[in-house]
């Protein structure tokens, strides 16, 4: 596996650009990615039952499973806006596929911003006259589909002969439940049809699934995957490497997540079943008083047996438990380790931006590891002063 | 229904004292509520898959549904605390039981703070030694089990000739499954015991467990309610006043709630079920991103669509959603209502310390009222510096 720098300029047949185009009032706020031939695509969408115009869009264009392009606005979401909303994302596409010559329905369409108002079509418009001359000339497509982001989420890594690059943006209404946040990724591996989609399936599960900022799934995000087939692949070393790629953008988003400091890395094992591997990993990170704790290089691992016994696990004996950070064994028979040192503990919290919490439920074989960050007070102030 | 101020002296057979005894530096740590007879005696409990050591012995006190006395601490929780917190509990118990001359399986024993440390059993039995003597001499019983609570939950109402006095605690670790914190209820109604603990789960249902402060459930928590009988009470009132009595608690708790500026009231309304009312009306309280709105005064209705979708009711329509904040309508048909003015909305929520979300789903008969609070930079210091 070697990585490379840079995103999809990596990818032979992709070109892309980030541009400013006035929807927010001097960051860049709009991308485009295109395949100069049509890809088998696949896609995760959000589980929120409240989905984005632009999101409805999507799912009726990748109905046959292919795509050529992708156009993202950031600054307005185009959620709850009606049908005016689903009109606007509808000609978002058709004037990309005009300027690019290619099929109305081999565009991909995404918003992310503020839910309620419509989008500014005559920018929108203006934007995409001339993108084409744009592709390739600049990386920025990365940071033009931010919104609260601080960090650029990009990937790039090539192995056994096909590259995969990748994107990501997050930070807020991030949560574990399906495709939680937007990220696009590009491939120039031959995948067939389904077995990308039940890959890319797979892959969500164990990355972007089991990541959270604040445990409030959007109602805009997905992950697309772009295969456009140049070089061979082996669907399980593609596999192998997309969800390498998709475990570190999960990663990048949650040591991005709106006011953290901190990425928090939760390890369970020896769990009962998978479930409940699953559930206990991700009960650290959807824990508030946990990344509250965290984020005050408290090693209170009160908050960590209280968490745990929230997940609604199947099985678990308190009796039994173990419990790490950053491998100090804090907790054993599920109470405090013998030579459990609190100030210890907090200056190795301090010394760290990854924060690492591993537990040993005993009760099978089962492991699990969800992504997420801890929680600062910046975390309120962004979000009390977002709109007004 | 009458209001009486004070708590637990208004019922006749009831005597308390709360006092401090040395757990935590200077505030009341230690409360008793003492019964002159017997009482027929209901409970709910945490639905945190750990508990703590006072709960699993008062579970096993209660079995006869019958207690005399309750004995509550403050500053440490006596959870993950292995065998000596077990036998902590008990001794505790044995100590009140010698001291006011009852039962032993007629205390109950409940405790609150920190998770992890054992209690400091003779600063426990130093405080028993002689708090016969200082029943009925104070109402500090309320304030003496708090943690980080700012506010005394106190309520006294008398109606159809009976009386229900009860106080909770609150704060943190709250949220809306079985029990989420500490209140005892004490009653001179006669209540038989199954007709006792029918209503107060029913109680409970529609009040504490649709209260939220932080999704976090405790370990440690309980409400209970004595009833000593003196009064011939009919079923169906005491069960109106009962729950009147727990939904303004479960408000105080909520108001109360770490760092809280203002209470939230959720109302959905026009649910397909019951189970999809409790849960759309809950997704609003439960919401990080609509409590740090609700406390930066912005009406950021795409949150509160967010958070409904997000709710797993079973039917939502979005095009029918109509949703008011105190009395305004904001959202009409899914969408930002014609009239919507977001600076008069702000203004409304600055002015105002009860915010109130109704929500109007369009798909049925059902309602439901969930309680909650707002977020603020306070919640995250509260709980990062908690323990270090």
């Amino acid at each position: 596996l070697k990585h490379l720098s840079g995103g999809f300029s990596n990818v032979v047949g992709f070109s892309s650009a980030g541009t400013h185009i006035g929807i927010k009032s001097t960051d860049k706020d709009f991308a485009v990615l295109f395949s100069d031939t049509v890809c088998t695509t696949a896609a995760v969408y959000t589980s929120n039952q409240i989905q984005g115009a632009p999101l409805l869009l999507t799912k009726q264009h990748l109905a046959n499973n292919n795509a050529q392009a992708i156009v993202v606005n950031s600054g307005i979401a185009n959620v709850a806006t009606g049908e005016q909303g689903v009109k606007n994302a509808a000609q978002t596409a058709e004037l990309l596929a005009a300027e690019l010559n290619i099929k109305v329905d081999d565009v991909i369409v995404a918003s992310t911003g503020v839910i309620g108002p419509q989008l500014p079509m005559e920018k929108i418009a203006a934007g995409i006259t001339g993108i084409k001359a744009q592709l390739g000339t600049n990386e920025d497509f990365a940071e033009a589909i931010w919104t609260t982001d601080t960090r650029k989420k990009e990937i790039c890594v090539s192995a056994h002969g096909f590259t995969i690059a990748g994107c990501a943006k997050g930070s807020g209404m991030i949560s574990p439940n399906m495709a939680t946040m937007l990220s696009f990724i590009a491939t120039d591996a031959a995948i067939a049809e389904q077995e990308l989609s039940e890959v890319l399936q797979a892959c969500v599960g164990t990355s972007f699934n089991m990541m959270s900022v604040d445990m409030d799934t959007s109602t805009s995000d997905m992950v697309v995957v772009m295969a456009n087939g140049r070089v061979p692949a082996e669907t399980q070393q593609f596999r192998e490497v997309l969800e390498y790629v998709c475990q570190e953008l999960a990663k990048m988003v949650a040591r991005d997540g709106e006011g953290a400091t901190k990425l928090i890395v939760s390890e369970a094992r020896g769990a009962y079943s998978q479930a409940d591997a699953r559930k206990v990993a991700r009960s650290i990170v959807t824990s508030n008083l946990v990344k509250t704790a965290i984020y005050g290089n408290d090693p209170n691992w009160g908050r960590l047996i209280m968490a745990l016994g929230n997940s609604g696990a199947e099985k678990i004996d308190q009796a039994a438990i173990q419990i790490w950070i950053n491998q100090n064994l804090i907790v054993d028979a599920g109470a405090a380790a013998p030579d459990y040192d609190s100030e210890k503990l907090s200056a190795i919290l301090a010394a760290n931006e990854v924060v690492t919490i591993t537990i040993d439920l005993h009760q099978g074989t089962e492991n699990a590891t969800a992504y997420g960050c801890d929680m600062s007070e910046e975390y309120v102030k962004i979000n009390a002063e977002y709109t007004t």
